[in-house]
């Protein structure tokens, strides 16, 4: 295609593909983009050309005829090297979930004192149906046993690299792949179409309830280990701190990997600083909820009087599948009544669990160096008009 | 013993057991008490006789001798009937789980508005060994599978009962009964010795990760329903509700029965308004730190000024099960600085668990007309010399 022929040998990017011109992007190389958040609570399913895109590295060019995933486990000589028909003929797998980045809202938190990160809003997550093989089934098949008492973790290996020839790398525990209501797999197709470049073609693996990080696109090769990853995005990102901790005092040995991700909510229309008509004395209020580990959104609470008097929000779309197997997120929508002559209000969103787990307040107490869990209370203010 | 002596036909609480002098009670009839704080972060585990009682009906008297447990499956006919020893020939299982009432710190929660409700201060909370038979052995041996998809909920039946014989209930989701990693327990031993009759001679059923309520004391019987316990307590009590519901807008079923809890911290020692003394300008703050769903504790801060500095606590007793099968709390401490001439602070903790959900920070926000999941940042103002 156009992009092929016009590819930069000097420039690993050029090879990158199309995106759509409705994506906002945090950076452009790596290419890292979100959706319009009014956009991303118009359907339950996020469109693929819509769906945020968080890449560390240029997008690999893989040629599906050739391609080739290696599973093996850590000092076994036994391996699996599947291509992707033999993937495919493999039983077949769908599941619903959402995915977010650890960073999604960090802009919020940038406000309290600066952190390191791309200056994501608050849609840095999407949700799609997923269709491809249960890791469980191919880790089985290699003759992984569930129990097994020293192999404890999955490393995953993207086709990625960096200019070192480095590649993208993370792990989960041994746990969620392997368990029956783990639901990872090894997905070829999303919303019902091969995964598109941007989102791991030929095959990236979805592990639901679990951050983005994990979820590694463009898979090449599995390894079934003692330890997790030794990765920098394992080892060395992707974890939280006390907002005490600085660049000279952080020791990344002593936080554990971000794997499931806390109870989440935003709003996302309308907008900050949005004009917004007050119709029969009320306004409407739409968001996403979510929480990381097969947790399902109990309840959404929204106040527009600093938390005086909270409202309950009508949880429009969420999916039938219970806890701890409920992947996707919940759209809601509060109606707000607005006392008559009022200028601008100040919104805030928060949301519980089906583990009880809410949002903490503010920003202040959950700050760290990274920008990333940046799940406090929503807070937008709004004009009336 | 002396108190069969005394027993009076009258009153159904005349044969409850003795209890130790040091538990200080929130109501006596039925009997509920808590540990001291400070003796509560002595040890890991805590002694049977200063663990928190939480009855909601009389302590039933049972023969061990005559004891028989009921397990079946509703609309079958093929049903289980245990007696004690059938049951201790069963494979024995030990666990290490803290059991926590879901009112726990209450007493904090009233100060924003009243509550209804038993005024625990923050040790209605306890750590034990428990020896018994895995649940989910006694449900194979019964027929049940565990993708049944009919199926969904546990119930379990107390031996205790109000004066128009209705007993006590409970349930829990049939994947926790059923889960490898559920590590549901039909538990004969506590610490090592036969269940106390206070905690529910001869068996209680122990489901880890999940609130004290549905840890069912006294079992005396077992059904696999497609539906939740019709107890007042599963369908009218133990739920979370918006800060805004109050007892006319209160509709129970719109909330799910607590299961597993959220994170949760608190200070044990110094003790409110404790005059404390500074030693090398630091005092030394203890407490514990627990989240439900066997999720571990990842770190817990402490602040002395609003927030400004978090230091962040030592993690001294922690047990090395890896999440989601983390049952126990993590004792803590934390030597905090103390500017030179300060006569008193304000100290508040909050703990971050494996998923990296933290606590809210006030109870202003997460009130609820029933008291329960108090788990705001814990505050004390203690005077210094
Ligand atoms: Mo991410
Ligand atoms: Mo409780």
């Amino acid at each position: 295609d156009s992009q092929q022929l016009v590819a930069d040998m000097s420039d690993p990017y050029s090879t990158d593909p199309q995106r759509h011109a409705a994506l906002k992007p945090a950076s452009v190389k790596p290419f890292n983009a979100e959706t319009p958040p009014f956009l991303l609570v118009e359907q339950f399913i996020t469109p693929n050309e819509l769906f945020y895109v968080r890449n560390h590295l240029p997008v690999p060019q893989v040629d599906p005829e050739t391609y080739e995933l290696e599973v093996e486990v850590e000092g076994r000589k036994k391996c699996l090297v599947l291509t992707l028909d033999e993937i495919k003929k493999l039983p077949r797998h769908t599941i619903t979930a959402t995915i977010m980045c650890a960073g999604n809202r960090r802009s919020e938190m940038v406000k309290v004192k600066p952190v390191k990160g791309l200056n994501w809003g608050a849609a840095a997550v999407g949700t799609a149906t997923w269709t491809g093989v249960r890791l469980r089934d191919v880790l089985i098949k290699l003759g992984v046993d569930e129990d097994d008492k020293k192999l404890k973790h999955v490393q995953f290996e993207g086709l990625d690299f960096d200019p070192t020839g480095k590649t993208y790398g993370a792990s989960v525990p041994l746990w969620k792949a392997m368990s029956k209501r783990g639901d990872v797999i090894l997905a070829y197709e999303m919303n019902g179409e091969a995964i598109p470049r941007d989102h791991g073609f030929p095959i990236r693996v979805i592990v639901p309830g679990v951050v983005g990080a994990r979820n590694v696109k463009w898979l090449g090769r599995i390894v079934v280990s003692e330890n997790e990853s030794d990765s920098h995005w394992q080892q060395n990102d992707y974890k939280g701190f006390s907002p005490s901790t600085d660049w000279d005092t952080v020791d990344f040995t002593k936080s554990p990997a971000i794997q499931e991700l806390p109870v989440i909510s935003a709003i996302c229309k309308p907008s900050e600083g949005e004009k917004v008509k007050v119709e029969d004395g009320h306004i409407v209020v739409k968001g996403y909820a979510w929480s990381g580990g097969g947790q399902k959104i109990a309840r959404v609470d929204v106040t527009a009087d600093g938390g005086s008097t909270w409202f309950v929000a009508n949880l429009d779309h969420q999916d039938s599948a219970e806890p701890p197997q409920h992947w996707s997120w919940t759209l809601w929508s509060a109606r707000i009544p607005i006392p008559s002559g009022t200028k601008q209000v100040e919104l805030w969103a928060k949301a519980v669990d089906s583990c009880y787990n809410t949002q903490p307040e503010t920003f202040k107490n959950i700050w760290n160096l990274r920008g990333v869990l940046s799940n406090a209370y929503h807070r937008i203010k709004i004009k009336l008009v």
